[in-house]
């Protein structure tokens, strides 16, 4: 049984707090939040100590932290918690800023720390499926990906002010995803970015609607297919085409009710918030991270979210200059 | 190019008329209807003359003839057609009477004539499909099947009156479809009635609802599934299930465009007509029915009308008895 | 927090052990078995006492027990927990004779027992979404019902002779199934049954093919098939026809991956064991005992237990008249 | 009845002329080609004059003019075509260089010649009703679009050679697709390519692999997968994205039986060949023909075909620079 902590009681908190409790292996120790009542109120829903960030890592007898902070915080207490030995489960991204990341990277690395980043879709048991059935070699050679990733309803303007744009904010899983499904770094990126959801985002400084090319150095090529929103619930879709054959990952429906009727078959309405669609994936994650802690490899890095990050930069800046920027 | 008369000029005369115009080795020579302006319109369109009945089949140079009057023309002119050396195509049922169906075919079958009926759904490709899986043992030994027939929409009570009753006039089909993939006869026959979609039906003797149960001697069982109304266009699928698997068939939609909006996935309404649903079989049947002419032996014969007809009379007796009735 | 006691430490107490460790109302206080070593298993995986049976429902303190011992002590098992003022989740059946099954449930009658039947498929979401649909009025009136309910592969010859036959055993579940969604009782029943899966079974005087109708009062009618072996995984669909249209729930695949390839496109295979297929059911049914033990009236009760027996029975004596039996 | 004139006696030209041929208001007339024998064999097949391609415009009485001939001969068979004032439907391209196709175009408009550019696939009843439900509003204003275009198996690289590459060749049928869906002109495009399929068609000079972006003025954005080969027959799909929701249209298999078994659940392998994918569309678009014929105006102009050959040059060199070319 091991010991917790938990920095960061908001809804991804909430979450992570919930399956840490349900975890027969993991205790959920101490719960921290800059917000005391906040910290009081999750600890005590799951038996646990609430504390101040700074003194919760100081607790003797942990053996791994959970940042769930805002993002600013991700990097400096991943460090700290780190540098005390804990592995560290630390939510995405590592930092908006590509330099502040690079130097996290180096201070974890240097301390041969173990952090698992936070992209839960690594752990969504249909994605895992395809990856499997791509290394089992079902399709051949993989060729080309397409990642469709359409949030149901668009975010207020003030969160996209502050999001870190449409490409650190959420493209970021998808390349990540897409790197994960290569297995092979890409070297370009292009992406054709829009505003096309809601004026406000664009008067934001930022775009709602993108479709990103990244290409490998051997010719792969992934598509993404970005917007802020869909009409039609959370869109998330992966088909991979190789040299004999396709693998597709569709939606998930509310429930698998079908109806016939005059106006033709009708299917319920696709899940629409991420922390149902992807349920089973953040329990997945807290099992990884169980095992990280026992002393498996991460199965994603620090290393990786640092590349996605780069890949973000890089569609941003060639949605600006209309061309291909390399990596 | 073999000469074709066709008698009866009527809805279903009109589609044959077409496919037999269409049909590269086939010519439609006469159209024959006891109402000569039928007749002459349905004539004139595909370049045909026009004729009475009795003078139709002595038309010089004839090889086939299809027969499309009224149910109870349908043996007479089978018999006299054949009687001049003709390929018939008869369209189903032989005759509502059992006797007279039997001295029909007794007849028939002392002139060796060459009878193809019209059971239209032998030939759908899919259904096709689905007998030469089961054929080549895509599931093993077949062991139970499962035939729902639901119509868009009930007849209109005038019609039920004079129909023959559900058995004869609808679930005849579905006997024929059942005896063709169970590849055995059923001997025992049970079906449960009710009126539940228009009292109107019931009032006119009818049922609209029916569950009927084959059995054949090695134990096999097929379930019949019959409305006279679904509310969601013409429902016709057919399940085997079999050793090491099943085989199914759904229903046709009248595109293929999918809509994905805030209510969930739809898709366009089923086709609700049997002439739109069989196009494709009532086309093959035709193509069938030219090489019945040039020799083959039929896919349908009269005695398997008559079988069909034997099941549908011991269904509705089973219907009073609510017991399994002996075929 | 309700303290829980767990009568039978097998394969189906195991699930509702772990379902009741992690349910955050109840506690398992109590595992009892006849076998100790099962007992104390199970008990030591969640941190209950382990003890015998008869012991087990003497400790103070408890507020419901889960009875799923094997099928003959259901009864006694459940009558002595309602004793002692206790809500019992029993496991089907309450009896396999039914004239046990209704003093059983006349003792706990008179005890104004508050018992909870193991009908799990009742608390299936997708099915309970179903019976939502149907009550929502989105198809009218319903007026017939398909059930097919076929379990992957055959079980022992050893667990038939045991099992109380094809209908008390297996078809039970499609009984109380159809009785809920028809919200009539079924007044007529009648099965054709057969057997082509095992010639062991029909050697041990059962069958493990059937095709079972059921009509009630107003004249709907409910086809049940059953198959004790499918050869594709575990087979449990419904489909409801109503007046104006039809509602359909299918089966579960083990994953969503699509793979399209030169033999077509093809899924993962379905759920083939009842514990994965119906995992939420489980999950929810604990959920709905806690509730019960709050006061709130079950689901399915003793009652509704001893009615699908009485249909089983029916059933079973139709299979050998090949007539409608009345309930 | 209106008499054509069939240009060329290959494998399209004999699906056209089975077209004509069955088609009520339409007389396949003349049969031509530059290989006498060819023209003789189809021209008898369906009882018409076979002749040489100069001579064969000149024939009394033609309405109608289908050039099916060799891509260099499209323009000056259309020019000459019409200028005896027949209506034309020309295969695509009108040409593969720009420059003629423009002069071309001129050529025809000056005369205000009846020209349908045979582009097949807005004649596909699936993408028809696609269409229509965009026009209908059913997902509000259209935002992007996904084309997904890849062939059964790549073709020779003698044809590869001569066939003015993957964008002129092949993808020239979505642009036109992509131009009629978005209802706007795109005004940016960028192609990324790759040889993944075959080293040979790379050594062609050539690419098999593309991902292609198109933009226009108000910021739509339409993506269109190619690929010379898919290993799993003819992918041709669409997906539009709107303002409230989706449509989509997907493959077509070849039968609609389904097998369920211990390796999960497959459908028949999609069709794998153009003319069977489209059969319906090339059957809708001699309908069409006829109807331009009487004085209606094409669905796909000369035109049209000119704006799809330049998206096509504009996307090849965008495939060299690795950025948006403007067109």
């Amino acid at each position: 049984m091991h010991d917790i902590v938990l920095i960061g009681a908001g809804r991804i908190g909430a979450v992570h707090a919930a399956h840490i409790a349900r975890h027969p292996g993991l205790r959920l120790a101490v719960v921290a939040d800059i917000d005391p009542a906040a910290a009081q109120a999750l600890a005590s829903r799951h038996g646990a100590q609430a504390m101040a960030p700074d003194a919760a890592l100081a607790v003797p007898g942990l053996a791994g932290a959970v940042i769930a902070s805002p993002t600013a915080l991700h990097a400096p207490q991943t460090l700290a918690a780190a540098a005390r030995g804990l592995a560290v489960l630390c939510e995405k991204p590592l930092a908006l800023d590509l330099a502040v990341a690079q130097q996290a990277l180096a201070g974890l690395e240097a301390q041969g720390a173990r952090v698992l980043m936070g992209f839960n879709r690594r752990h969504d048991p249909d994605f895992a499926a395809l990856r499997a059935a791509l290394a089992a070699g079902r399709i051949g050679a993989l060729e080309t990906l397409h990642i469709i990733s359409h949030d149901p309803a668009p975010p207020s303007p003030a969160y996209v002010a502050t999001s870190g744009g449409l490409f650190r904010d959420m493209v970021i899983h998808d390349f990540d995803m897409a790197r994960w499904l290569l297995e092979e770094e890409p070297v370009a990126v292009l992406a054709a970015t829009a505003c096309l959801v809601d004026p406000a985002i664009g008067a934001a400084g930022d775009v709602d609607t993108a479709k990103t090319i990244l290409r490998t150095a051997s010719g792969r090529l992934a598509v993404i297919s970005s917007s802020r929103r869909s009409g039609y619930g959370y869109d998330q879709r992966i088909e991979a085409f190789g040299a004999s054959g396709a693998l597709r990952v569709g939606n998930v429906a509310q429930n698998r009710v079908e109806h016939w009727g005059a106006q033709g078959a009708s299917e319920a309405p696709f899940l629409d918030f991420f922390l149902d669609r992807y349920a089973a994936a953040f329990a997945a994650q807290i099992d990884h991270f169980a095992q990280v802690i026992a002393g498996a490899p991460p199965l994603v890095t620090a290393a990786d979210g640092l590349r996605a990050l780069r890949l973000a930069q890089a569609a941003q800046e060639s949605a600006q200059t209309g061309a291909f920027v390399s990596v």
